[in-house]
């Protein structure tokens, strides 16, 4: 994310959490008074967006330097971002960084988690993340699944065709609804169709889908599907998309059967806690 | 939340899931088509804000009603809110307006968890959130914890003096720090200050703290506290709080202690599960 | 386009066109004076988004109703929008609306234009805008090109994988690169490549590449690249995407070659000119 | 242009062009990679406002140095700006930048054009912009004007006041139109006037109007209104610009009547097409 | 002002006032409550932007009726708007409404006891605010000077040519300055010059100022320039404005001598105090 | 106040004084012309800010150095800040600056008058602001008094409970409505009520309000309330806030009775005028 614009995403951030500046601090903290300070793990995870955050900050007047590189592993005590500069700010900054890296690290953390299931099983499959994200820090939420090793997926409605349930409720048939959008859409985008039914899995891609969706089906209607699709010769011709209700308990089910990705809103809504905190080191 | 500012707000987080517009949906979905749809709970839980976000999809232009309450328990099934009007405007807000809703109503859910714990133990002690939240969207988490029977603690920097280790660690003292805060804060606002040793919490009380927050003591350093402060006749002048390190598993043993108010992230920062779907229920 | 969130760019360029207000309209017209008002085409051409404006300005208080279909020829003299209300509003917006409308048509009548020449030589070929637009209008810009019959192309550099010369330049090879895009990028998104040379569009196919620009190649260049990829077996594989320096002149002899699409920026860069003006039919 | 300001408009346009950043250039170029650059012209023409990109992309971490100043003739191959710093920056603001830059040089280019027939047939003839510019812009696309040799006009509504068709057809009258105009004008500004027939020019320059604007008129009727001016006295007293329909195949012919002023939208509306790309020239 | 731009200026300063939402009237008041209220002068005075801020209301979804025509005088007790709808609305808008009406009212206030002064003594003497106004809402306090009888003057630095002391202190010469000045600036913009010697006041004339302003002079050195500038022939080809320290004490002493204009920052620096309250009429 | 939080609002402001640019300064200062300048005090006061705006210019990219101290008194003829760099953006910046420097001094000014009145009396009471403050400043003006020896009371609507006589009016009674908000506000904010009898003081007090502001009352009917509330034991358990129609002139007969504080709208809303001005002192 371009440093620029992420620093302006955390002044508006830090707008909302002291519309009318940090009381606490502007009573008891002198002006011009500076220090060093270090955001440390205080639990287990993997780090995410930490030299993003770093160089936003030094747009915003900090010394920042990351202290591990993004997609690595902390354990408690771990020292992440070293911070120097202003008292007053950083101690303004403080727990809108915190909350970010937190959130952007637990994300990541659970993406790896997940992954690291699934490449035990079946190294071939991609894990993906779903649009099931907090709204505001998409860029930054995507970006953390792709450091825990996760595939982004789209990142909004406007960058592929996913035709879903009530779109074909309005067009009527999966079989029309992909033909009309191939032909429509862009060609640098592709087209891809949810299922709830093995058969329309076939219907799908022989109407041309890029990528079928095999949503909320049980890991034998998965297989049944996969069959299907393999005795019509159109495996190979469609990426297959798995999801619906998968987390770290029935993943691996899943990759068993070789599809192609696996999708899941876990790694974005249930994202496991990393907790970090921010230690005043020096007083200058 | 003024509706009007919610509206504003959700168009923002619209924009940045479609910015360039739902692809899919303007291919197969033709412009001026009407239709009825219901959002519905797939998972139990308490919801949250479901008459703002009704209120500010009205000024966008759709029809919308809420089906339950706010801060009430819905079921699987449970349908929370009727939307009805142009087809296309409906899936372009499907997604922004469930993950509102559903982090909402996760928030809301956990908060009611943990105050049922707590109330049937002790019924006297408030559960509080703290400032550890996604950022950008304050406001409405807040309610969310409101609305789960919590209380909201301070919204930001600016509306409650919070004294941490790290001002204490810049002027030096606990009590010069609850003397300097008491004289220069507003009278409008209330001086808290963390401590994490009981004698700390006797000097902080002593000094004019209006709330003492016991930070990451166990239950019987808790214990500890909560006696030297009657002891020295200063337990009825402070609000005690706890904080730190404390969930559903370990607050009854807090909320037996007695102290006012209980603040855990654990509200904010890992809410429930609550899921929900968008079905079209007719097309007009 | 959402209507709102039309609507709150039409707001956004009244004020960049009357950031004190029309001044000559407050000294000569009456507050709470309504009028009927109707634009006009001043020549011919092919009308774009008139019912998004439409729908955007009735969120802004007028009556507006779109008296031609969008993607519609219409001739000097052709009523395009009825527009009604209060008459300070409708002429403080008019110059605004009439900008847009005008440079929307442009877009919409110049794409026509090379589509109908393209049509009539290959009617398979697409036609495709690039990302030469003017800063600010991209998704209406975008919109005029697909209701005057071209293909939008990606809309920004989030939403497809265009590997170009500079990327080459730093990566160091063509097959390299398009190996690289392919294992990393989502698989939702699509990886193209730009190529000069002949040789480099097969080996980019080889590679992976799911679109392969020859980019600023002659005719005899283009039907080389064909041929070339035909003689591999890759021409059915790869989406073939000739772009550089196309415009009406030139534009049959490439169509004629049978690439899958041909993209330009004269359809952004030079409108066509379509006037438009706004006549007020009736004092009420 | 404060630079400043145009930092931020360029982020904003580049959020546009990378809602979710360039992810080709993130797959494929290394964090940290610096290099040098250059913007190169591939078609003749007037450039504008490099200085102050330069100065804007400086604000926004980049080395940015203009090769030419503004307002001068460049031709195939001439460099028009060097940068230099990190790659992913330049690659990510590489359109936004050369869509600005071209569309300025293109409208420069244009004004220098017709700027030129006139000087070649009457040096005291001054052309002039309109407000049918693209919305957004406003400021860059006026300075481009000036750049070319043209004058700006009016800004926007709230910076002279112009008496239309429209507010004549209201107020009833063009005589009592301007009366009231100048009798309520602050003083600070300037009444201009647009007339259709040569009487009117000389009851609107009796009336006491600053400027009139001879609209839409045939080169005969226009020496018809400047004579009749001339006979009553007035010529001196007004300003007289002609406008509507003039473009450079017929501008000759009006500037011989010897206006003040001629504007025309075919500066903004119109812009010569100037090419340019950037070249990344050395890998650091 | 347009209503809809005002609306949104509204909400933006209640956004201000309430960053949290208005947490007394939100535990205080129940939900979907409706009101009527009023808004009552407490003090005599010129309301202004009255009928503005009712319309923003209305867009803003409440009832709003003005009762007294803007620029209109009211005395203690009389009521100026009636409001109508959510409870929770009203109080939540009432003290930004009124903050923004009263201070507008105390400028017109201001403006016409100036005025009224100077009509007393020299009717044909305008008086004109200057750009000294609180930053945010200068569209609306111009306004508001114009509803007090004054004349708004520029209103920013892109509507007229001012070249002040320090401009000719960079340039080197009050003539050269306004030479170069009138050679590059538009047609449609008028020059004035600031000037603190009656010598000057002749030589900026005949170099074509539009404009002079005789700045903080006494009267009797205003007098000695208003006379040299008759002697020289050039009074009636400048508008003459005397500016610098005027307040109601000494204006009429300037106004005597008959320049075209007296500016003065009181009306918008130093605004009456007209004091304004809502008060709940009815529970609904 | 952040630095780059007020650069970016200082900005909105330029924008707003110079929507197409200083277009004086444009014509006439050469680009990258360098002075030195200074802000000179014309009037005596006390500054306020000059530190926070310093600091923002620099970001801004002027060399900005305050002269004196926030919260100091200044005479005519101090040197307020010393400014340099380019020539341009100093003039561009010059009234914004100004505007917002002087507003602020005048705030500060009339705060320390008020306070010295009331210290002089009774240096035990508080002086504190009320939210009579123009939109778009709130942080700036309250620091403004907090540098002039103010209580800045509380910021916004969302920051301490604040019962007036509406909410009385619908809840129906000041006791019900102490109690209703005391258990339902967080027990990090204070609560306030509003009365206007004496009587009305003791129920609150009862009632358990942390705050009792006596509104509107004379001072015989102050001593009444503060007598009773003595009588009953209340008069330690609240702080007592007097307020309604105080001004300079009766400050002191109110402070004499020892209430805890003094509000008054009269600091915010009748500044002192504080005069300063930008002059060049050096060309370089």
């Amino acid at each position: 994310m371009d440093p620029h614009i992420l620093a302006s995403k955390i002044l508006e951030w830090v707008r909302e959490d002291a519309p009318f500046g940090d009381i606490t601090t502007e009573l008891l903290v002198p002006e011009g008074r500076s220090v060093e300070a270090v955001i440390i793990a205080k639990s287990s995870g993997v780090v995410a967006c930490v030299s993003d955050v770093a160089r936003a900050l030094k747009i915003l007047g900090l010394e920042a330097a990351p202290l591990v590189g993004d997609g690595e592993e902390v354990r408690r005590g771990t020292a992440v971002m070293k911070l120097g500069g202003d008292a007053r700010s950083i101690l303004l900054f403080e727990r809108t960084i915190l909350n970010i890296l937190m959130l952007l690290a637990g994300i990541a953390t659970k993406t790896r988690k997940i992954v690291d299931i699934v490449r035990s099983v079946n190294p071939r499959v991609r894990v993906a993340a779903t649009r099931k994200v907090v709204p505001g820090l998409r860029a930054l939420v995507k970006k953390a699944v792709a450091l825990g090793g996760g595939d982004t997926h789209r990142f909004s409605l406007s960058d592929a065709i996913l035709i879903k349930d009530n779109h074909i409720a309005i067009v009527g048939d999966v079989e029309k609804a992909v033909r009309l959008a191939k032909s429509r859409a862009s060609f640098a985008h592709k087209v891809e169709v949810e299922v709830t039914e093995p058969s329309d899995a076939v219907r799908a891609a022989r109407a041309g889908a890029d990528i079928v969706m095999l949503d909320n089906m049980s890991p034998s209607k998965v297989a049944e599907a996969l069959e299907l699709l393999k005795r019509e010769g159109l495996r190979d011709r469609v990426v297959v998309e798995v999801s619906g209700g998968i987390d770290e308990d029935n993943v691996a089910a899943y990759a068993k059967l070789d599809p192609d990705v696996i999708s899941t809103s876990v790694i974005t809504m249930k994202p496991e806690r990393v907790d970090m905190s921010l230690e005043i080191e020096r007083l200058l």
